[in-house]
C-alpha cells in the first residue's frame, strides 16, 4: 500500500480516460521526481484551465478568446446554413482536420443512454433552440438548411441519431448522416456483414 | 536442423498465406502423430481437389457438379443485368453472406501490380470478353446494365478499380463502385481522415 | 456454403494447429490456384512423410536415416548419463538450439491431464522401462545419473512434473527442474508474483 | 489546433509516462468538463505531493509520516542484515507484494546509461555511503551480509548490475542476483534462447 497522499493522487488520476491504477501510480511516480518547476506550471495549467478556457455560446466547443463565440460560429466565412452535429469536442476536430466541411458545428456533450438509468446530460434542448432561433445565441444571420447528424455508428451513435431525426423532424430541415461503408484500407474479406450490406446499398 | 522430409514439407507449408516456417513446424509435428486413415483423408481430399473442383466457365468461381456453370451464374432467379467484380473467392462468399445482393459475379483472380514488376495474371481481357457476349461463355440471355466494382479499398484494389473503370468505359454501361465511410461501430475520432472525408461527402 | 470438397478440405485443415475455418478456407483457395505440380508434391510429401520418418526407439523423435536411433540417441559424443524430459519435439529442438546441453532426451508426447478425463495417452511406462535398462532398447552403455524434468512452466506442465516426480523417485536418480525466475528482458514491474517469489527464492 | 491553454497543457500530460498526444488531450477533454470540486482536489493533490511525502533518508523510498525512515526501514521487524538494490519505487512494490522477502532495500533511481551520454543521476555514492556505515543514515544497528542487486534483466539493469558488482567488491559482501529461467505460465518453445541457457544452466 502506498502512502494516502500518493493513494489519493493515484485513484484521482485513474478517474481519467483510459487510465487504470497502475498508470495512475506511474503518473505519481513521475511527478514525485519531477521538476518543482514542472509540478508548478502543471497545477497553474490545470488551475486556469477553466479560467481561460470558455464554452462557445452557440456550439459549445471550448474556445480561449474574447466573445462570446468560438472561432468557428465567429468567423464570417464559414457556411452557415450548415448545422454538424457531434458527439463530442474531438470528432468535431476530426471532421475539421478533413477539410472537407465549410459549416457550422454543435457538441451534444454525449450520446442518449441505451438502457434507462439516470439520463445522462445531453444538450437536446440547447440544439433545438438553436435551431429554432440561431439569433439569440449570438449567431445573427444563420439559418440552417441542412443539418447533418455526425454520430458514431456505434450502437450508442446510431441510437442517439435515430432520437435526433425525431425530435428534428418537426423543422422541415433536410437532414442527413455520414455515409457508412468500407473504411479505406479495409478488405471486403473481415468486413463485417452489416458494413459490406451498406456499401452494397450504397454503391454508385 | 531437422531430417530432409519432414524441413522439405516445413517448406511446402510455409508457402500457405498466413503461415510461417513455426507454424508450418508444428503443422508437421501436428501429422507425424496423426492417425494414418487422417494422413490418406487428407492426402486424397488435396488430390481430389483439382479433379472435382471446376473453375465456372463464366465467373471462374471454383465449384462441384455437373455442366460449365457454377450454382451462382446456372440459377435462372439470379437478376443478370448486374455484375459484380470482386478480387477473389472469399470476396464473393463475404458479398453472398450479406444477401443484400443477387446478381452474378466475375473473379478477377488478383490486383493489377502497383510496381511495373512482373504483370501478375489477373483475368482483364476475359472481363471483357464476357461483358462483350456472355452467351459466347454458357450464360444465355444475360445483358449487364450495371457493372459493380468491388475491388478492396486498399492501394492495390484501388489501382485495380481505376484500371477497370477505364477498360469498361468503351462499353458505355453504368458503373458503380461499393460505399466508402465509416464502418459500422468505427468512431470518428480514430477514422482515417481519408475514409472521414469520404463519408462526409457521401453523407445524405 | 462452399462445395463438399472444398467444405471437407477446410475442415480437415481446421485440426491443424493454431486453424481456424477462415484460414482453412485460405489455405483451400491457395491449393486451388497453385500449380500442378506444387500439389503433386504437397501430397508425395505428406505421404511420404510416415514412410520416411521413424521414430527413435529410444527417445521417440522422428529421424529420418537408417538404424533404430536417431542422431541424438546415436551420436557417441553425447552426454549418456543425463536423460532431459520433454513435453514434445519442438521443445527438444529448442533447448539443443541452446548448445548448453549434451545429454539424451526423451519425448513424453503431453502432458499428463489437468481434469480426470479421458486419459490421453502420454508415454510414462516407456519413459521408466527406458531409465530401468536402456539397453533393451538399443541404447547400449547409457546410464542415467542425473533426469532432467524439462516440462512446461504451465499448469498441465507442472502438473506432469509433479507426477514425473513421483513416480520416478524409486529408482534414486538425481533429479532436477529447469530454472524458474525473471526471462532475460522482462521486467519487475510487470512479472506475475509467483515468478518474482522464485527469482528471489533462486537468487545466488 | 486547439486554443493555447488547452494546447499547453496536452504538451504537458504528452511528458508523462506512456501518454501521447491523443491521450493527452483527452485528458484535457475530461478536466474541461469534469465538475469544479474534482479540478480543485486533483490540483490540491498535485500541490501537496511534493509537501506531504518525503523521501526516507535512508532507502529514497517516498513516505508519509513522522521522522527520517520509511515505514520499511523504520520497522524493527525487517532483517537488517539484508539489502535489496531496486531500479524504482514500483520495483520494491513489486517485491514486497510477493512476501517472500523481509529485508531493507535502496532505490537506485535508474540505471547507468548504456551510451555514455550525459549521465543520469543515479544513487550510487548515496548506496556506498549506506553500506558502509547506516546508522549514519537514520538506520541503527543495520549490518548488511546480503546485498542482492534486483535490477531488471533488461541490458541496461544488467549493465547497471555489472557495474555495482564491481562498485561493491571491495566491502567483501555476499552479492546475490535474481534468479533467471522460464516465467510461470511459458513455454520452452517460444522462450529466447539466453532465458533457456539460463533456465537450464539454474536447474536444480
Amino acid at each position: 500500500m502506498y502512502p494516502p497522499p500518493i493513494q489519493k493522487l493515484i485513484e484521482q488520476f485513474s478517474k481519467f480516460p483510459t487510465v487504470g491504477p497502475r498508470t495512475a501510480a506511474r503518473f505519481v511516480f513521475y511527478l514525485l521526481q519531477a521538476p518543482k518547476e514542472e509540478i508548478e506550471e502543471l497545477v497553474n495549467s490545470i488551475s486556469n484551465l477553466s479560467k481561460e478556457i470558455k464554452l462557445c455560446s452557440f456550439c459549445f466547443k471550448p474556445y480561449a478568446g474574447p466573445g462570446n463565440l468560438c472561432e468557428i460560429c465567429y468567423d464570417p466565412r464559414r457556411d452557415r446554413t450548415k448545422l454538424c452535429i457531434v458527439e463530442k469536442e474531438v470528432d468535431l476536430e476530426a471532421i475539421e482536420k478533413t477539410k472537407k466541411y465549410n459549416g457550422l458545428y454543435f457538441i451534444l456533450g454525449g450520446t442518449v443512454p441505451l438502457l434507462k438509468k439516470e439520463p445522462k446530460k445531453i444538450r437536446i434542448s440547447e440544439l433545438i433552440e438553436r435551431i429554432k432561433d440561431p439569433a439569440i445565441f449570438h449567431l445573427f444571420n444563420a439559418s440552417f438548411e441542412e443539418i447533418i447528424i455526425a454520430t458514431n455508428p456505434t450502437p450508442e451513435g446510431e441510437a442517439t441519431a435515430l432520437y435526433l431525426e425525431k425530435k428534428l423532424k418537426p423543422f422541415n430541415k433536410k437532414i442527413t448522416k455520414l455515409g457508412r461503408g468500407l473504411p479505406i484500407g479495409g478488405e471486403l474479406e473481415y468486413a463485417d456483414e452489416e458494413t459490406l450490406s451498406e456499401a452494397l446499398q450504397r454503391r454508385k
